[in-house]
């Protein structure tokens, strides 16, 4: 096969797998800049239950949740942005692992929406022991995301 | 009165209008790039609606309803990291206003909150009449509270 028709093919796979996300952003710095705000966000409400699970601050049930819930939402957010082709060159940590196994990662990002939508509902439950446990899970997804897919 | 009573009791009907807000930010700048990342966000989101609502962009109504959720959500996230006090100051368009008139300036927020909350109840029932109306009081919203708060 000649490589302008795999690139073609490739292409279709992405467009299929990720729909019309690079439709979405202006310019691909749009998309950096995009993605790197949702992420900023989810660490900081992220930080602030990982305060509570560790103990080092006191667990409210309403603050964990409205954390848990900010979470849950913008877990949703960032894929697209980060599925913008040429989007892992230049000031960024986005790994080129995200196009060469885009259904690998679509895998990654939809247990990380799975694992933190959960933790949202486990933590409108109040029980801080499954909240914890729960949000073990979603540090998992963090971690074995970042492992295959963020640049070292 | 003195100075330093007058300061202490802005402060204390800070903390009782806004809550603990300034614990959630281990630094005044984390407070500045959080609510930076919210309205930036928050503008993407709006801009795609927006496309729609002016006719440059095909009405889709799982697109838009996802657009409108993004921004109900967002919308209830920046106001804790515009009152931290003295970010006023620097890279910022935060008025002084915000410490000025801090009763006013959360019935904006609040006035944004539920227009945002309406328009996403509005996007999933798919009237694109309808929706055009409560994305333009949405758009009052922004302009009136940038108005008042915003830095020219």
């Amino acid at each position: 096969m000649k490589s302008t028709a795999k690139i073609t093919i490739f292409v279709l796979v992405l467009v299929f797998v990720f729909g019309a996300a690079y439709a979405q952003f202006a310019k691909p710095d749009e998309a950096v800049k995009y993605r790197k705000a949702v992420m900023f966000l989810i660490v900081q409400h992220f930080k602030r239950m990982g305060a509570v699970v560790q103990g080092k601050a006191t667990y409210d049930k309403d603050a964990f949740s409205a954390n848990a819930a900010a979470v849950g939402m913008l877990a949703t957010l960032p894929w697209d942005a980060m599925t913008v082709p040429g989007t892992d060159k230049g000031d960024t940590t986005l790994s080129p692992a995200v196009f060469e196994n885009p259904a690998k990662f679509k895998k990654a990002a939809q247990s990380f929406e799975t694992a933190t939508a959960m933790l949202a509902d486990t933590a409108n439950g109040g029980d801080l022991n499954a909240i914890k446990a729960q949000f073990g899970k979603v540090a998992q997804n963090c971690k074995s995301c970042h492992t295959n897919f963020r640049k070292k």
